[in-house]
Parts: C-alpha cells; structure tokens; sequence
C-alpha cells in the first residue's frame, strides 16, 4: 500500500479463497480492460464477461489474451449457458469454451427452466472440462425460495462438482437473495450460513450497500460478485474500514 | 459474431432505416471515442453530441473526424439548435454546421416555445443542407399532449422534411413519452404506431427498462435513442434475445 | 469556445475564487486521468482523491504526477485524514503530505468525533505546510446541526486557517445539507449564506438537481464539489444554461 496505516484488516494474497472480488465486463475496449487491470487488477481475483455479451463484442479473443497476461481468470455470464442449452446446443457450448481457452464456467438456471439433477449433470459435466462457478436463485422476482431450499441446491451443486455457488442478484440487484427494494434477505443469508462454509459462496452485490452489508456480517474476506469495474478501488476501502460506511465497524472490532 | 448460437433474431446491415441505435457522447475524449467505436461501432448507427455539450468540449473537431472515418455520423443535440434560435441566431447556427461538416441536425422545441408552423420552416430550411431529425414532445413535465397532437405534430416534420422523427425524453428518462416515474404511457405510444409508421420513429429509451419494453412491444429492430456508449452491447444483448429480460421472449415467439 | 453564441454568462478565469468546479476521483488510471483533462481540464479547478481510495491505488505517483502537470491540484480526501487521526498518526499524516508533495490538505470530521477545538488545531497545524480545505457536518444522517451551528463552526474553521470550507453530502448526495431524499435544505443554505461569503463555500454537489439547484440559487459561479470526471462538461453546460434545466433561468435573467 502507499503509505503506513496501523490496524488495517488483513487480506490474503491471489490466489485466495476467501475475500475474493468478482468482477463482471459487460463491454469494455482493449485499453479500458488494461486501465482497468492498472488500477484494480490487484484486488481482483476473477472477471465475468456479462451474461451474452461476449456473443456481441468484436474484441474477444484479444480481450481474453489481456485477462489471461494479467492473471486474471475470465468466465463468461451463465445467460450464455442458458442460451445454448435452451437451442440443444450444449456440446456447441463444450466447443466454444475449448475454442477460447476457457477454464471457468458458470452454469445458472436463472432464465430457464430445468430438472435441478439436470443441472448437476451439466456441472458434472463441465467439470471434467474447467472450473464450474454454479448459480443458484432465479431472475424471476416471483421465484422465491425457502432457506432449506436453498442449502439444498447449494449442497448438491457443491457434490455435483462447483468449486463455488453464487448466490443470484441481478445487475441493478433486485432479486434472489434481495428483496424489490434491493435489501437483503437477512434471514436467508443467516440460515444458508449456518449450513454452507461462507468462503464456497460468492454473494452477488452490485449496489454499495449490499457490499457494505455483507462485509459487517461476514468480514473483511467475504467473496462478492458483480462488482462494476470502476468499483474494484472503492470496494477495497470498504473492506478495509477505510469509507465511511465501514470507518466505525471495523475500528469497533479492534476495541 | 464470435460463435454459432441457433435461432437469433435478424439484424439489418447498416445504413439501415430500421434497428437504429441512436447514442448519446456527452463528452467523450478522443481515446473513449475510439474506444467506444471499437466496441459499440459495427452496433451504433448514429451519435448525439448531447444538449449543447459541443460547445465547451476542447475537442470537437478532432471527435468528429474519428465518428467520420468509422462511418458513424453525428449530430448537436437539438438544445444547441434551441439556444442559438431563442438568440436569434439561426444564421449562425447555418454557418456552424457548415464549418463543422455536419451532415445530419436536430430541430427540436423542448425548452423554447415557437409556433409549429415555425419549427416546421425550420425543418423545411434546415433539410436543404442536412437530414434532420426533428423531436417531438417537450422537457417540461407539466406539458401533456394528447395522442393525437402528438400523430398531427410528427405527420407534419415530416412532411417538412424530417428523416426521423424523435419521441423525447430527458436523459434521465421521465418526461414525453414517460410518466414521472421512468414508465412507458402505453397508450400513447400504442395510438401514435397506429398512424405513423415504427422505422419513421426513435424513442428515445436511456433506461433498460423502457429498452426491453419497445423491444417487447415493437420488436428487435425498433429504433432506440440516448443510448449511453456503455450501454450499447448490454443494448443489442436485449435486442436479440440474449439477456434475461428478454430471453423469454424471443423464445416464445419462436415456438 | 466551438462557435459564437451570444448572452452566455461569463465565467471567471483559473485559477479562480469563485465558479470553483472540485472534481472527485475514485480511482481513474493513468490514461483515464489523461482523458478526463483533455476534456474537462480547462474547466477543473481541483481534484480530491475520493476519501481513502489512494491507499489502495497502484499508480498514486504517476497519477498526481499528471494532474501537477496539468496545473490541476490535488489533496487526498478527508476521509484519510481521520483515518490517521483515529490511529494516532497525525504525525505520519504530515510525512505522506510531505512525501507525495501534496499542496492542499482536507480536515473533516464526518466519521469521527473530536473536538471542533481541537479540529481546529489540526487545521491549524496543516495550514502551516498546505492549503486547508475544511468540511462541516457529519456522514451521520442522524447528526442534525441547526443552521446558526453550521455558521458557527465554518466561521471559526476559517479564523483557523481554511482556505474554503466544504458543505459536506455524501457521494451518495444523501446527509449534511442534504434530506435523506437528496432534496436540499433549503431554509439552511439561505441562512448560511447570510454570514459566510459565498466564495468561501465549495457546496458538495454529485447529483444533477443539486447541481441545478445551488446554480439557480447562487448563480453560474457557485463552488461545487464532488462532480464525477464524466459530469464536469455537463455541469458547465448547466452554469450556461445551455441545458434544460437552466436553459429558461438565465435567458429569464437576461431580459
């Protein structure tokens, strides 16, 4: 860091397990992905090129080669998944994976609709192939889960093969673990902790309250998802204690 | 596109007179420019210099070459139009465009009040030099038109000579075609396609929201306007089906 | 500026006292700082490195290096200051000042409780090594000061040593003169504005409204603070009424 700050939370090194910042791409140029490898690729552990969007941008491969120069894992967005599973085109999807060199993938239910032992398969699947990142909850506000549900899909997903779950927000952080408000479901988190280890689960929280939300509850070292590029730097102060709206929690903790 | 997905809809080549995607730079720099091109271009059919941001961004001249040599023509926000008009300066206005090497302008009343019989002279005399795009319905959230003022002001700019006509919104999305709230009033929109033909119109849509909506109502290939740069690939995501809100969609009407 | 257009409100010159525009970085890289001054430089009067983000940006030096170049100021943002102050580092504070060859320095108390006398002594202290801008009420939405308070407390940071005083509002726009709706409060800034000079005030700003709202009360060149890079053309535009929403205002003034 740039200058002597006493009492600063600790963060383990990349590769870490815990603490992990996920980051999604939904667009940027060459030079934007290297500016913003610049400034934050040090805090970031992991980049998710949104949903489809890599089907539409005309700079992939050569974005990809930036990332991957850079340490930087890239994965593309479970919508793509979805996509090409709902067109029966899944062994298309094993292609283009090996075609661009992936070693991530996420698989999400979030758009469509399948048997959950399906799902695993697909996990099971994929993981002969890359890193399975799976999803759990759904983009459709009228779906919502009980806790024990939740733990249930989580777990079987976690045996079928994920090395993480990512608990489902959309981009403006709505649904899933929110409420339409953009809260959290505080009793849902609370319940899906007591039965998952926190550091197999990547929260989705794009909006600063919720990153601020989940840092109080579980620490320093949460692992959040769907953070906006621009908002790696900021993020890390609010890990550290160092924006206001962590200033007094993490300065209490040392008391 | 990068890979074979099954069943997407169709997207015309450009220059094309429907699917447009009108963007707003509100001051980009000369790299962002490129950038964006680099990403967004083959996807942007044309850009708006918004409001009179033209007047005080150092660069001008040098961002309208690099918007030129990739193909993608500009225009000065119909603000620009409006302030030099309300100063009786059209003449000016003329010359301007004239040492800028624009060739497309906006006419545009929303926060001035002129006759339409004049704003229609002023499409009729600006069509001689540029295409124009005229816009249609005020910044002011207190002036309603009926839906059917709204189909006898766009029927008679474009017997003056509009190549478009232009339904407003502010940038923030909730004045004209919208209620406060950033909602679409249906109605209006619904009564104004029973009259005016959809490639002879572009909405202006900057949220998501509104976006999904005419996509929904009027197809992939509506026109959409005051899309930010960033926004243009999250955009043509929407439009064909690949993001989750409308990924439904496309496949329902599919079957 | 690009063209001649008549009756535009004049703008002082930099480096000035008054029409101030303070911008706030969050974490720009090296060419993204290179783009935000070739656009908006020329209308950038100092630039505060968001609360404690330089602790974590990798290209601090380099950073700070360009805007020096640019002529353009920096400090870091209060934030630090107090990080160091609850640490009892103070000491170590004026050494990174020191070492970074910072000019200007911030002293706030929004996340800390300390004396206001002893809030001035550190204003005090640093006004013997850089300039000192100072901010005035807390990030706490529960801490109400009543007006004569706010008076008070600026007028004896001034006798301290402050160069301008700062109204405090989160990035947000949502505590300090601001209601939780991000509505201002307007009887306060009337009745400051009776005792302090108005130059002597840089009112924190980040959401367009406000923006439009302190410009109509105060005029073109009122002092604003916390305007994002991309916002600072926009917000010239509105000190111009050469957007809508200030578009009626000074032509009103005119007449």
């Amino acid at each position: 860091m740039n200058y002597p700050l006493n009492n600063i939370p600790e963060r383990p090194v990349k590769p870490r397990q815990k603490g992990i910042t996920m980051v999604m791409d939904k667009g940027l140029s060459l030079r934007q992905t290297e500016d913003f490898i610049e400034v934050a690729g040090v805090h970031t552990d992991i980049v998710k090129l949104g949903w489809a969007t890599s089907f539409v941008t005309p700079n992939l491969k050569e974005k990809l080669a930036i990332y991957k120069s850079a340490g930087i894992p890239t994965y593309f967005g479970g919508t793509l998944f979805e996509a090409f599973v709902i067109r029966n085109q899944f062994d298309d999807y094993c292609r283009v994976l090996d075609q661009f060199g992936m070693e991530y993938a996420e698989v999400s239910d979030g758009s469509i609709t399948i048997e959950h032992e399906e799902k695993c398969e697909f996990i099971n699947k994929l993981a002969k192939q890359v890193t399975v990142i799976s999803e759990v909850g759904s983009k459709d506000a009228k779906k919502i889960f009980a806790p024990y549900k939740w733990i249930k899909l989580m777990n079987a997903e976690i045996e079928a093969g994920s090395w993480k779950v990512i608990a489902e927000a959309r981009e403006g952080g709505n649904v899933g673990i929110y409420r339409d408000s953009g809260e959290v479901r505080e009793g849902l988190v609370d319940e899906i902790l007591t039965q998952i280890p926190e550091e197999t689960i990547i929260w989705e929280a794009p909006q600063k309250e919720q990153q601020v939300w989940f840092i109080k509850l579980i620490g320093t070292n949460v692992n959040l998802g769907n953070i906006a590029p621009a908002e790696v730097i900021p993020l890390e102060t609010i890990r550290l204690g160092l924006r206001g709206d962590t200033f007094d929690h993490f300065l209490n903790l040392n008391k």
